[in-house]
């Protein structure tokens, strides 16, 4: 049986009709049957795309990206994915735009989506601010279809937010899934999400965040480490206990990078920024405190700088399971001595591990694909079909 | 009779032989013909859209936009209406380009043409100046295209000037033409263009201009009315009654928004600046002369504060015809209340005419592609049908 | 027999097949029959698209462009070539980025192209690193393809370099080849390449490098002019010398604008910095030295003003072959009068050449194409008859 068959069988057992024409955000708002379906269908179009197979099922039509932060990889990540299903990327810079000129959100959200099949926004940087503000987006397009000013309703793709990063974690996982050879493999193994000193500071909890809210449901044990007054948001942690009950999995909370670290399958040790302190960054803002803002800075850097011991080395790898655990990061990572002086991670350990870490990032291109896919398509396996069988070669080679 | 064939009637029953290979600026160097083939066309292409049948014309090919203001919608509608007929867009950033280091205009034409099969510009913000230079670009390509240089010769379309906004007028007529259920129920009718008190300052003329020049047309009654001191180009006026003579209608002018108002089928209240003004900037930009700018847009902001009883209230729109004009604007507005303390329109009436606004919008990148559509296109009849029969799906639902 | 033939016939004559899946740096890395093969597809591509084929032989893919100098042309060439060819235009603005982030080259450079087929890098601001630059990109994507990061192994072309500007001089070779009447009338002819006033500063040197070359290699005699003290890259004049041995060119040096022009068949004046301030400039910026870099460049704009006398007149121009040489410029070019008080050239001569010079920027879009083509298609030969063949309209006239 063909490995197309396969996946296509694979999305013959599972339930997903209600990702079609919706948007993806939280994983944990999606059923394990809708994560599994992504993660089919991202195998799926790369495996086209090995094939020189076109996967275009849009002729004409616009990807819109809305980054409120600066970023590379996601940037190039939602380009290539909306460019691997045939949708031209405009970028909404609010620079070039008049948005700052009073325009109400609910009105750029249509004015810009007459033509839209996609909306990618990544809004990582206040607490309580950015997935509300992709869901006002959502809301709001929702609207305008409903209404008939849009012909189609856009897909929102969270590329990133302050409460998850579904698209860095579903690429995570999915690298997890090739690297330990099936889903299956994964049940009780044990990824330690630990805090890690960067020389920089107010770095997003999306990552940590995300995979507590994820990796629980894989039937996994997640050990959150940080130090003390590192906490990530409750609300998460809540859902990360409720999943280890239903997925069979375990969520433990310590303040020992080592304890996380021993016998540990799979380590992601990075950096970021304490809940509260996010918060009251976002507060200071909002009053256009830049004193207070600066005067946080300084506070968050010394703190940071009390934790420098919390570094990923060969000597704490040598504790994990058969001192072999997987290294994941979403990247860019601090590298001690090489990108700072001292970082999140031991030059030789980030080095040894760079070619499986640059394969987790290549997880991402199709996973935001399988993300717009499965929204855009009402029968996914009858298209994955109808491309297989058409042969049009992306490539004259 | 299908809907299809209809529109294609209608542009055989028209004589728009013209556009082909031509550019789009003021609506008034259109006839008549010209202007109902660009409504026809847009409406066409909506369709085909709606139907999800591909109305791209090209395989490849560059659409440029160069916008020397800031710019939300028209930059997407003109994104959306290359992406629509299969042109990619590239945008000329003059920060980002080499135009600055004394780089003639002309030699910048032919430079970014090779490939370009349409150029839209938008310069609205010197009075003199915006339209001169549009044209001059089309003067360039032509020379270039004759010279052997350009194997195509890029249309140029005017996404807004120092002069007229055909896009944004093009469009709020065809959405009048929908509300009212065609363009022969429009005699008679009248449209208030009336100034509106806005804080900002130097908002164009073009709007104000544009639509004394085209509604005209429409065999409607067009009632100008702005605080003294307010005026738009003499020039547009002219045509305002000329067009009027011509094509049975009435052009009016008034210092009472009242008076406007009174009986009207449609209002159009905004700001803009007063042209005299205008010109002054101009020439001060051209002196570098920053403190005389400072200085002007004290007085102009002070002018304007005179005449903060310009809005555009429930009670007033209480005075109109059966109390229900349709109220329009381009957008984004200054909504008391909302986006400004005071400002042109009350929150209530705008957010009672929301959704139609919307619509309003939406069909700017089908006139956008239209006008594209007529220029490039030898036999757009015969286009639109080969499309139709094709039906190549715009996107694999 | 018909054109494309001929240009097939042509490509079955060359030995050019280690251009798949390879890069265009330096002309003098390739061989003569690849440099021809070359000019050949990019005639051949020009043809198609001149017949209103389509020449997509991509479905989808990206095309990214890392400017890390400003520029008009080269972007919109790039744009236009990769547009050609079915590939959509990425830039990576390192604005928008985190590069500046302590990220390394190696890593942006796999993060980027896991759908990419072409870079494209324009990097000539520092005597050496720019070139360097892109060697290291094009070896860490190759890494990353041999590592199974990549799925493929995008090309890297030079943009221009601190050492060559391939695509211009190239360009520049196929529109001199085009005005002789073919490659084989160059044999002997003379070509002036001089330094000429400009009142800006630090212009890079890879034009008048790279045409000594690659243009020594088409058997013409290469004089090289220039002040005392703008001398180019020592490496370079070695390769000339050597190419001259080679191709039964010459190659010669003066410090006199009259004796390279005397009786020369083509001038291509204009102006660069010397070689060694480049270099001192280069440490500065290492340095971060900011008032040794404003130093510096004080120094060379009176070092420049010396020199006022290198201008290309009517008056030299009489002295060349029959006084009709052939004027040449990578554009924008210091015009006297009209771009700068005092320049590189002539008003007159330079606008009684502005036709040629056009034309012969409308070749670099090709040339690009051309680069693309020949590192991606195993067999070109069989992909233009295709092409052809297919007759895929570009755009439905």
């Amino acid at each position: 049986m063909s490995l197309m068959q396969r996946y296509i069988n694979k999305l013959d057992s599972l339930n997903f009709e209600k990702m079609y024409n919706n948007d993806f955000f939280e994983t944990w708002t999606k059923t394990f049957d809708e994560l599994q379906a992504t993660w089919t269908v991202a195998d799926a179009l790369r495996k086209l795309r090995e094939e020189n197979i076109s996967t275009k099922i849009f002729d004409s039509g616009l990807g819109i990206s809305l980054f409120r932060d600066n970023s590379t990889r996601t940037r190039f990540s939602f380009a290539s994915a909306c460019n691997l299903l045939g949708l031209e990327v405009q970028d909404l810079d609010e620079g070039k735009s008049q948005i700052a000129h009073g325009e109400t959100v609910r009105e750029t959200a249509n004015m810009i989506s007459f033509m839209a099949d996609v909306i990618g926004i990544r809004d990582d940087m206040y607490i309580g601010k950015g997935n509300k503000y992709m869901r006002d987006y959502a809301s709001y397009v929702d609207e305008g279809h409903k209404d008939g000013i849009l012909e189609q309703r856009p897909t929102l793709v969270d590329l990133q937010c302050d409460i998850d990063h579904p698209t860095q974690t579903m690429a995570d996982a999915l690298h997890v899934i090739h690297e330990f050879g099936g889903i299956e493999n994964l049940k009780g193994k044990k990824i330690a999400m630990t805090w890690a000193y960067s020389p920089s500071y107010g770095k997003p909890l999306s990552v940590p965040q995300g995979v507590v809210g994820l990796f629980t449901r894989l039937g996994m044990e997640v050990s959150l480490a940080h130090p003390e007054g590192y906490e990530i948001m409750p609300e998460v942690e809540e859902i990360g206990r409720k999943n280890a009950a239903a997925y069979g999995g375990k969520f433990t909370k310590t303040n020992s990078m080592a304890e996380a670290f021993k016998d540990a399958d799979i380590v992601y040790p990075k950096s970021w920024a304490p809940f509260a302190a996010m918060e009251k960054r976002t507060d200071l803002y909002g009053k256009g405190d830049m004193n207070g803002i600066n005067e946080l800075e300084k506070e968050l850097l010394a703190q940071n700088a009390k934790h420098k011991d919390w570094e990923c080395t060969e000597e704490l790898m040598k504790t994990t399971k058969d001192g072999k655990a997987l290294y994941l990061h979403c990247l860019p990572a601090d590298i001690t001595g090489l990108s700072c002086k001292e970082g999140e991670v031991e030059n030789s350990v980030f080095d040894r591990y760079r070619v499986p870490l640059y394969k987790e990032a290549s997880f991402k291109p199709y996973i935001i694909a399988a993300m717009i896919f499965l929204s855009k398509v009402r029968n996914p396996q009858d298209i994955l079909q109808r491309l297989e069988n058409a042969k049009k070669e992306r490539w004259m080679k």
